[in-house]
Formats: C-alpha cells, structure tokens, sequence
C-alpha cells in the first residue's frame, strides 16, 4: 500500500481506522470524469481491484446494483461483488463474509440508512468489513450509505427549518469515524439548519454536510479532504454561546448563537483533531512533504 | 408617539430612520394570531390606523390587495389605501403621494423585487415613503418587499449551491436600512449558501436570513428585534479568514473560512453596530431600562 498521498500518516488519530473513508453526498458523476469514484478505486490497497457493493440501503437493489457495476468496471475494477443483503439473516451468510474479505473497495449505495443500520448493525457482515478496513479496504459510501458511516447518524428530519428541538432524528450509525455527523444533500436540499440543531444538542460533534457529486475522504490521521464538483460544508458548534435548546417543549424553534461554518471545494481540507480549515496549497504541501 | 419599547432610543443609528421597518420572511400568519401584522401595526405612530399596501411587486395585485385589505381590517386599521402602482408613470401620481403620506404604516406585499425597484426607484412616491418614514411612519414588507428595502438587495440566485461565483444576483434595493442584506423565505428553501455568497464578495454586510412567518423590527439604535413562529438567521461574515472567491471564474464553487451564523427567535434581537447577540432576556432588559 502506497501513503505518498496521505498528508497526515505521522499523527494517526484513533477515530480512523487503516483504510481510508468515503463519504459522498449522492449524485455522485457516473457518466462523465467520474472523479470521486476513481478516487475511491485509487485508494484501495495496491493490487486489489475487487469491489463489493452493498445496496441494502435501497428499495430497489435490483435496479441499483447493474449501475455500480457498470461505472466500476468501466473505472477498472477488475471484479464486481453483489452483497445482497436484504434481511438480518442474510448479514450472517459465510458466503458474503468470504467475499467483502476478499475486497479491497467497500462500497455502500444511498437508501434509507435506517434499512441500512437495521439490518447490519451487530452482525458477522458489519465485523467482516470492520475488519477489512482495519487491515486497509477502503470503506465508502453515498447519500444514506454515507450518512450511516459515523456513530451517531441522522436518519429524519425536513430541512424546511428543522432548527426545532426534535426535528432531526439521531440513531447509531455504523460507527467507522467517531466525533462527526454526516449530512448527504446537505446544499441541494438546504440541509443547514439539520446540523445546527445536531450541534446545539450536542456542540461536540462536528458537522459534516455534502454537496452532492461531492466527498471527503477520511485519512488516517484525521484530515478530512474534500473532492468532486461541489462543496463540502463543515458546521463547527463548539463555540457556541448560548442556546435554549434544554429548556424547549418538542418542536418548539432553537435559538443558537455562534455557530461557525466552512466551506470547502476540491482540494481544500478540514483538520478534525485540530479543528483546522486547510487551503488546496496547504494540503498540497502537507501531501508533499510526506511523500 | 411612545417609544417605551424601544430598547435602543439612546443611541441612534445613521442607517435607520425615526420610523420602524419590519421586514417580513413571507408567508406570514394572516388567519390565527397575526403575530407579525398586529406587530406592524402597533409600530405606527400613536392615533393612525390608516395602512397604505403597495402590491407593484406582485404580478397578481388584484388578489393581493383584498387579502391585506381584509387581514389589516380585523386587526384595528382604519383606513385601507391601494396604492395600485404598476408603471413608473403611476409611481409620479399626485393622488397616491398624498395618500402615503397620511398613512401610518405602508406596506409592501411579495413578488418580484426587481419589479418593485424598477417601478419605484428614484420616483417620487418613493421619495415620499421615506419623507413618511423619516416622521415615524412604519414602513413594512414581506418576501420581494422585505429583501427590497436594503441599499443592496438580492434578486436572484438558485439556493441549490448558490456558492459558487456569480450565482446571486445583486443589485440596488429601496434604500430604507443600510449595510445588511436581507434574504426570505430563508430556512424553508434553504437559502444559506445565498447570503454566504454575499459574504465572500463582501463580508463587510450582515446577512439576515428571514424564515417564513417570521420578521425583524429594525428599531432604531440599530437594534433588530426578531417576531413570529419561526427564524431569523444573522450571516455574520466580517470574521472570514480565508476565500477563493477573487480567483475564480463565474459558476466555479466558493471556499469560505469562518462564516459566524446565528439563530434568532421571537424576542432574541441582534445589535448591528456593535456586531451583538442578545437573548431574549436581555432584549427584555433593555426595553425595560428605557421606559
């Protein structure tokens, strides 16, 4: 396996396992330059081209899987897995277990990430790719696959101003990064307010909202950077003055005080141990000196 | 005219006239407690009740008209004015400057504010609505009438990532407030990346986010007052560390550093010349000590 492109392999944060996280915000560019998914293919272990595809997300697997497997092939991925699972019985098939081991690409499609929680969460499946992602796999994911990929995750709530105590709802994720929430079609369906009202209930986490046809990969050693044609929005609540939020009844509107946004483009990075905004050039150097 | 409510009488502000100004998200309330328009009308100066509504925004006056009409007479006006204004050369009619200037409250309903601007800029009912303003008259709008009244205003810019160069259109507003830009409908259709936009090209203006049924009081020590059911969004960009956005080309994604984002409800109020936040407690206060 190959760091030269990882800035921060020196400082490796315990939030992050060995292989590296993709978090895309849906609409990912499958016709044209395909950027964020060569990117994904990139970053898998040296020699391994082999991508499994979990659409348990989704209501229409059948549908969705010819798609990936198409853009994949075309991406050079040199075989295509189905991990069919629909039910919490099929999450302890050996078969399935054999082949995301085998796998140096995880990839997770959009749904309902509660479908996706439901049915993997504490089964022999989710372990299997835990473990392939400790040893390097990279794990990645868009629209609802990407949502579920931290510990707590957002799984409801309408963005037509969700600022109101308990709007959004939060279950536990599938818990590959820790201390963040993920938001998917966070510019395109004006996702802000979700997580304003994630921050005010909690100021610890840092948001993370993606644009669509939009990511950020999760290196090693906490530095998240951005990639594709949009932005990436970083929601920074823990400066936060003051708010009202504990003393509310249930859909009564939040007031929230200093909260601090980013924006980041392609190239553009977010330091989370540090809390640290980082230019393209930044980045940039910070790769080049690693190398 | 009593001014016990107005917490900030003692220090007066260049960008704000004698009158209020209450600037409108849309959608207000118009059927069950009127909050917002009740408001608007207890602002006018003491003994006038008559409501002058100018509807030259709109692209359908005719229906505009009878719902304020009907809205502004169950709540205690007692007079209602249309002043039907549709051309420029309406806009130099004798009979509607009259009228205006003997109204207490002149209201501006939605629609498109470039239509508004273009109608009544530099003509003399506009003239006369500030004369009318300057004496105390309130001075109020809603959606196109409350992003209008700003030196600056925008009038375009699709909310699915507005963040990219060139995507807000701005241009000259009516003038009534100085040094903000206000935005409407702001958390239902998710317009945030709209006023960080404006931010990045300027950071020296406030943004002022207005959620449906919900409106601020531009009191006038500079002083907002924050009303209704839902949220007004201060986009605070002085503090920007760091953007791209000179370099680019038009339609290319903005990277921003630092936006400071607040969330207002009823009774909270911003401090625009000191760059405050104030909770509703201290609004209280304030409004207290000054009576």
């Amino acid at each position: 396996m190959n760091d030269s492109a990882n800035p921060t392999e020196t400082t490796k944060h315990p939030w992050q396992k060995n292989g590296r996280l993709v978090a895309i915000g849906g609409a990912e560019d499958k016709e044209s330059d395909l950027e964020i998914l060569r990117r994904v293919l990139d970053l898998a272990p040296e020699g391994n081209r082999q991508v499994a595809v979990i659409a348990t997300a989704s209501g229409i697997p059948d549908e969705i899987y010819p798609i990936y497997e198409d853009v994949f092939s075309r991406i050079g991925a040199e075989r295509m897995h189905r991990i069919d699972v629909r039910t919490r019985e099929d999450a302890r098939e050996e078969q399935h277990i054999e082949t995301v081991k085998r796998c140096g690409t995880i990839f997770f499609t959009g749904g309902d990430q509660l479908r996706l929680t439901n049915i993997l969460g504490g089964s022999p499946l989710l372990e299997a790719i835990r473990e392939s992602h400790e040893k390097g796999a990279v794990v990645a994911g868009t629209s609802a696959g990407a949502a579920a990929m931290s510990t707590t995750m957002i799984y409801n709530g309408q963005a037509a101003d969700a600022l109101r105590k308990g709007a959004v709802r939060m279950s536990s994720g599938l818990g590959f990064v820790e201390d963040i929430i993920i938001d998917s079609h966070f510019l395109e369906r004006g996702r802000f307010t979700r997580l304003m009202e994630v921050g005010a209930t909690n100021p610890e986490y840092i948001g993370v909202g993606l644009g669509e046809d939009s990511a950020v990969i999760f290196h090693p050693g906490g530095v998240l950077e951005a990639i594709g044609s949009g932005h990436v929005i970083i929601v920074y609540s823990r400066d936060i003055q003051s708010s009202n939020v504990a003393e509310l009844n249930d859909g009564e509107p939040v007031a929230l005080e200093h909260v601090i946004m980013h924006a980041l483009i392609s190239g553009y990075g977010y330091d989370v141990p540090n809390q640290r905004y980082i230019t393209a050039t930044e980045l940039a150097e910070m790769a080049g000196t690693n190398s």
